[in-house]
């Protein structure tokens, strides 16, 4: 009956070996990325270690000014999700906690609740605002390139799972990028209306330069 | 200063109005689905509560004989990730429950393993095995189209929340498609080197015909 | 000869007509948008004039506090670019005109000066920043879900086309969002790091409520 | 056992049934296209015969000028291809048959001789030309949006089974779209450089106005 | 008037060269392949013969036990069809011969009898099955990710053309990866329902370890 | 306050760096292009320069045959388009001046006429033909693979912006394919209806060989 086995051999070698077959694309962060991702690493070289990422169980320090932390796991940080179009990260919401308005330019995210209360919410391009207190075990979705948010909804530390339809969701914190950079803080008021003086401040807070 | 106000809703509605925007896209099940899924309600139709999903959180009923249960949000029962390449599950496994081996046809999956432990794992299509006991915040992918399963890896109920890339991930489980369906035992056995007996005693267990 | 003409009947008709041929797809807006766009007209239906838009060659009227219009001809002003992946609309900017910090959620922008000097500039993931005065002929891309603005760059009415790799590429103006819309000012403060007086001013100057 | 197959209807349908799933999507022609394809037909109204095309398996009426002819599969004549990325179609070319040269704007071709001899060819962006006599057996490529031909390359019959990586490929036979059409004689030979005498022969042969 | 040929020289190349035109990617196979594919050969490197297979007209050896053989001609065996989003293969079922159920996890299949007659057919996520007995010229599809299978339908050689709408569809044989790879037995049974007894048999046979 | 600044330094990077968040890709020309685009330079190496395009604002020289000249800003010219799905040209048509039938493989046009007047038009799969003489300000889009073209519609210059929905949409100019290429005089005849006299004429004219 080895003739069976050997067979199946002969079946998915045929002619020339399907050695080429790739179902997924564990990344080779060491060479250049392209459009659509970072080249595979050798099947032949993997174990099951590069399907498997460790580090979201733990709650992350949030002792910091936002009273919050993130735990990315894109594909920078966990290279199978290369070219599969899907990433995790664990959210950190101490009580008081905020994750100040931000966009992700590259994903969809749907975020869960796993411990705790969550306000969220996000704008749309019509200028809609949906927001709500999310109990343990809610779920919301926040559409890619829109404003969104989370803050803790209660006085205990919070918890969530939080996906992306993106191997590489991307992160932009609007007042990062407004005050915490070297956008001069000219173009800053002129392209927001916000005040001088309150960008100035922002500046200084946030650390940003010109 | 309402003239500036005043002017946006200018700038906005321009010369024609772009009414058309759509950043995300609820689905109205009743409409027919198309290979991009379903159309869309209106903005205007929409409330918060239609980016909300509600029930992720409450234990599903494990009293059955796999000792385990999914609960899904996927387009048909979370109709705001429609369009969006993105949804989730609830995965619940009582001590000794096992999800059986199974394939996503249209979508790679992420699971976070949020309590418990799990065994779980993936064949490849070169016929590598990829396996391992996932503990609390340990995550996993399973690519498109490749048969996988999980197991409760210890004695207490473990909980996982998985995510797939697509709003509506498909789901064939093996055995429930050979065995409890309609397929006919020699075809299956003729297909699948599975004794004529074998076939036999499964269709009685799981139900299928012919 | 005629029957050569016939044939070509034939051969396009052949068993069963190609009736189903879709190169394009111009929008019918009356019907409810999928995922991937509106549904199509008829092709019988269809003139040139469904595949023209005209009106890009108007100076828009500027006169309004931001100097600024944007006369778009996307999928709803233009619905031959329905399916396409690709939009255009006109930027006015006179003396003095700005178009505020703003992301396109659905879509890259390319950006082609056609009179005047425009500064313009965008934000990246990384919080670097890039920007520079841009003079007829120069063209600059802005990528989709990212911070950019286009300011006036000289005494002069400037004029861009402005074209998207969408035929909706969305528009978030994120003072607007913020201060133009009922997004609570406690909210705004509480994700902006911006103080409350400085958001309650600009709540009043942009009409938001909350 | 009973329970256990009952299960399986718990663990599908779950708090909410996952009649969702669409694996495929059998285009209901009657309804409007959308940008991606046909809307489904329920699977509830399905057959085996949905998925089954028959008609590539006789010799289509090659009695014409050209000496051949198509007989497509496309979603129009094949609506389970539709949303699925392929269709396929046989060729038929007489002795001294031929396909002009054309153009699929929607897919790619994957051309495989199933009998005779045929010499395919194209052109690419870069002028360069690709030609060859094809034997049974033989496969060859025609890249989307270029230019190709097929010619019976033997004294017999050949035949031939063409596939896309579309649901509807689309076709654009040059010399029909030039001189069977309503574009105006003075237009071709402006944009081809082609001469008024020739163009006006053509027009005749094939059947053009204007 | 070789200024004209001269011309479309400058044409093209324009100020600067379009050198990087790239309709066609053939794949360098020595390189790592991308989550979109090979990198290009370049094509100043390439003749006709890179878009041509050969080797589909020949029946392969079916003195096998399955009395079956694929021939693939997929991108690690006919590299032009990188990034084309199809390929081919030829199957050869003897007499008695059967290609047992298996998925392809890349892309849908659409089969073409082109000799003798073929019992195929898939079962769809919802476990409705669906088959019939096809003749020469008859086609079926197989969506993605779905178990399919074939069988000779008659008592003598059947050959059909199978297409994908993938460079590279994969393909996962349900029991090769049950039984005929390190996948623990224990982890069969309790993941299958199949018997101990029946796994083990079923690993001697097709080879399996653990 | 230095504390917040350092803060978000924590947040981004987090227990592993977010360094592989890519929004863009400026194409590195150097290295093999994939099927999804060029490789990225790293963000690290670029400058505003990278992002801006300069001469499209100049008259391109149509002192020529054609009396027309293309600007383009593909990938090959302007690399940070790859990726994005846009690119751009300037086209210059002085009087008398025209751009031949010709087809982009690999994306739709968006054309919008700057100054002057251009009779533009596109024949569709089904050779109905839609032409226009377009003014100052009006757009018209040609979709992927069909055959259009572009006049000058009255006595003085035109200048018209044509964007695409690719990053390299190819160029197939038909009569360039056919008439100044090494495609056999035979071939071009026998697949095209035109008088072999004819296309010698041509090939002389355009520099064709064979």
């Amino acid at each position: 009956m080895a003739a069976l086995a050997a067979f199946f051999l002969v079946l998915l070698a045929a002619p020339v070996a399907m050695a080429g077959v790739v179902d997924f694309c564990v990344a080779d962060l060491a060479a250049a990325k392209t459009p659509s991702g970072y080249p595979c690493k050798k099947e032949s070289a993997l174990t099951v270690d590069d399907f498997v990422f460790s580090g979201l169980g733990k709650a992350a320090n949030t002792t910091n000014i936002i009273k919050a932390a993130v735990t990315p796991a894109f594909d920078a940080q966990y290279p199978a999700v290369n070219g599969l179009g899907i990433s995790v990260a664990r959210l950190d919401l101490a009580a008081g906690g905020v994750i100040p308005l931000h966009v992700h330019p590259n994903g969809n995210e749907l975020l869960v609740v796993t411990q705790g209360r969550i306000v969220a919410g996000f704008i749309s391009s019509g200028n809609s605002v949906y927001y709500k207190t999310l109990n343990k075990g809610d779920a919301m979705v926040f559409p890619q390139g829109l404003l969104h948010f989370q803050i803790n909804g209660g006085g205990t530390p919070a918890v969530a799972i939080v996906t992306f339809s993106s191997s590489n969701p991307g992160l932009q914190i609007t007042s990062i990028a407004l005050f915490g950079s070297s956008f001069p803080s000219k173009l800053v008021s002129g392209t927001t209306f916000l005040s001088p003086a309150e960008v100035q401040r922002l500046k200084a807070v946030l650390g940003g330069t010109n």
